[in-house]
């Protein structure tokens, strides 16, 4: 035995015949909470790891490549956002993302899973960088659809940083169409709304493409687009759909002299990338019906 | 025991801290040549995969969309190519994309391993696709760097498509700067040289700006460009070169016009493809230095 | 990557919550018969092996360790073993090992899997030696309880040598009570019955508390036994059953004297390795109810 | 992905061609001491386990079979122990099994490792069961073979508990043939002495004979056992010297006696498991020369 070879594990299945292995250093927490399995992990190659129901769901060394192309896109388009939303987001790096736009005066984060929440914000305190505790913050744990059934308020931009829909509960009520023309109804006239849209490649698009297909039923525009994950091993979809606008459209230059009279400066996220995210290849094209 | 469990698998390293699992219906090749340890196999995910010591180098799936990102952007960038160098490339498939190109006269193919190409033209008929019978086509079996100090022909655009330079013989001596100092001496004033080169990512790009580091070196422009590849599970990088053009400064028009005008249509490689491609995410802009 | 580290696993599963890997340098056969998912394939650490349904069922290193304390006990306990029964032992090895016997002079041997006799003819010429050439042997492919219904025949000893019941066809039916007491009705009145009876530890032996209580309610004698076999990774029970005699109570001598007399020299099974297979430790014997 | 699937895994190379994998609930340690690499984890299929240097030492499931086989041997084969050394046995296990021996008046246990001691007493308390806190114990943190150089004390018994000596440091000095002869001078005249000693199969057995071979050379009598530990998927071997007895010479009966006398009733070991444990099969007989 090679006492150097790593002897703790983490397993990912993408698939049944896939499988991906990542070395650990330590496991922070391994438990049920009452919606998910989740492990914290400290892994060799991508730092801290939250696992959710045995899928990767950030990694410290890439959370910023996934959250600021979850966030900015929808955060850009809309000329001064005010009030934001927030569907999910467990970790709180959607929140600090979002909180980076000055125009921001208030965002209501709803998590379903509040001890998932609490562990997120005791051992993951690279992710949320304290944006827990932002006076313009108002967190809610209760399902998205039911908050967006009974809420009054009205929302410049919604961010939708759910679970993936492959599991059936909690996050299948977020996936269906119903949800988004809910959600609609408290989106302005101006309003961005970006969602998570699970792996989005040529092998595997069929998750992405229900999204797409929602959204696009539901809003005038809904573009999909993607960025790669290193500790995700893939390109990851997202979906940004409007009443007034069409995030693609913006040019390098607009999306750079945004971010500027912002005064934000990302480490993913620019012109140049911008266009990268909604260039996507033919294959993918192809397999969206485009 | 489930018996439905796979229970052949494939196991590819890309660090000691990481681990991918391919399951197999079965193995058509395993076996030493004279310089690389080979398997030929046939996966559930991903058809049949060559896989070179220990990594994979192309899946049946989408093989297409490494060889088209290769191939098709040094091609497209010469008004009129019609000699055109090829080293490594053992399975026939960058022949088959260089054949496209109706211009093309001559094509002289060097690889070392006569063994790995005589099991690839065997057992991988749908990479060839018969490219090896192609009168146009001269089959050298030669150490890359020996063909060019002795070789008195020039090219219009020379495709380097030899195995990751990490370990050592025999791709160890293409990757040196003084290879593509002697290339360059054997390509016409307008040619293009397109170079595979390794992970393109932000957690793993070092491999890579050494070859670019080499070429910017020794040409005018030489630019880095990127693409997903399901199989590879990651970004793969190239490096295209050229005195007389930049090719990232196409635009798509231009690139979907000169494809039209070739007659070829293709399954990745487009102008939207070629936006994607040369618009490389901020995070790995910053780690090339640029 | 490490070009040195094995690309090539064999996976077995034997819960949810362990798994084997065994490195391949080939691979043989892989594929479905009729009645089984089937790879034959070579090993670095054990040589050739045969897995069945993802199970492993012998290997070359080891496989004399199976056969000879399958057959030897009940061979041995015959005072003169004229006609024997196999039922399953695709490999050919059981057979190899009853052929030694200078008494016997007839063996049916009933594997329902003709394909899969076929490839271990072919493929693994170590297990069987020659054995099925040998003019002694009928080879009869049918279901073990349907032969037994069928047949008018009766034998001295019988040799129960098929996969494990866990799975459900075809071995189902051999696991059950029933076929023990059509069996029975075929054997002499000094007969002896041995059957491989699946892992037996305190960590597991539900299956083979179900062998053995089968037997123990159909004949006067029937004991279990246990060797450990490396390439299983586990402790293999057998039981052997018979009305007229006590195989546990055989002395070391005895043992040894009746295998100098049919001059008989075993790798693995002796007097010596009798008292090891028969003397089990008091966690399992309280397991088993004793 | 199948969130049922589980995602944390212990990975355990017992050569560069083998590896076995357990499923985790939890990991309550994973770190280094001065001298090891420890985990200590919660596993599906045997509970807790501590693994040092990659190695499974015991597991909840199981750790009785080892510590019982390695102890009582030894001390039932000493008419009247007294006075006992226990090198190693970090876990405390090995001191519970001594103390059950009514005629015990001291323990000297001699670990090297205070921090892994200290994680064990406070992590495995189902393994020393508060054997620490007898008052017959004195705990000493040093070399073994530096306390053995230095003491001025003699035992009635002593079992040496280390690791594996495959690794280097610190095991290798007590795996020399020298500690033993320092150790003899320590001993009475009737005094036994028990080693783990490492797999012991027709496989893998050359760590096994080279602690046989120093132990031969040492002691009038020097006898290999082995017992089947689950969680360790191999038979593992001791071997057990003395200038006085035989160990392997004591019938089961005897041993039954000598345990009713002493009032000590275990889970593995009795009369029939010492048969077990020292009737080794021929086939690692013949490996050890015998």
């Amino acid at each position: 035995v090679d006492a150097s070879t790593p002897d703790l594990w983490l397993t990912e299945c993408p698939s049944a015949h896939e499988k991906h292995h990542f070395s650990l250093k330590s496991v922070l927490f391994s438990g049920r909470t009452k919606f998910h399995q989740v492990s914290i992990v400290e892994s060799h190659a991508y730092g801290k790891m939250l696992i959710i129901d045995g899928c990767v769901q950030s990694s410290e060394s890439d959370e910023h490549v996934y959250h600021e192309a979850l966030v900015h896109p929808a955060m850009v388009a809309h000329p001064r956002p005010n009030s934001v939303l927030i569907v999910g987001g467990g970790e709180g790096a959607t929140l600090r993302e979002v909180l980076r736009h000055p125009s921001v005066q208030s965002v209501v984060m709803v998590d379903i899973d509040s001890e998932l929440v609490e562990k997120c914000h005791k051992l993951l305190p690279d992710w949320h960088r304290g944006a827990f505790d932002d006076p313009r913050v108002e967190l809610v744990f209760a399902d998205g659809a039911d908050f967006i059934a009974r809420t009054r308020r009205s929302f410049d931009v919604a961010i939708v940083d759910v679970c993936d829909a492959s599991g059936v509960a909690p996050a299948a009520s977020i996936y269906r169409d119903s949800f988004y023309v809910s959600l609609r109804r408290h989106l302005g006239s101006n309003a961005t709304l970006a969602v998570q849209a699970m792996e989005l490649s040529t092998m595997s698009c069929h998750d992405h493409i229900n999204v797409l297909r929602g959204l696009r039923s539901t809003f005038v525009n809904a573009v999909s687009y993607a960025t790669f994950i290193p500790s995700f091993w893939s390109l990851w979809g997202f979906v940004v759909a409007s009443d007034a606008v069409d995030v693609s459209h913006f040019t390098p230059n607009e999306i750079d002299q945004i971010l500027v009279d912002r005064g934000i400066t990302l480490q993913h996220y620019d012109g140049g990338t911008h266009m990268n995210l909604f260039s996507l290849p033919k294959g993918i094209r192809t397999a969206l019906g485009q």
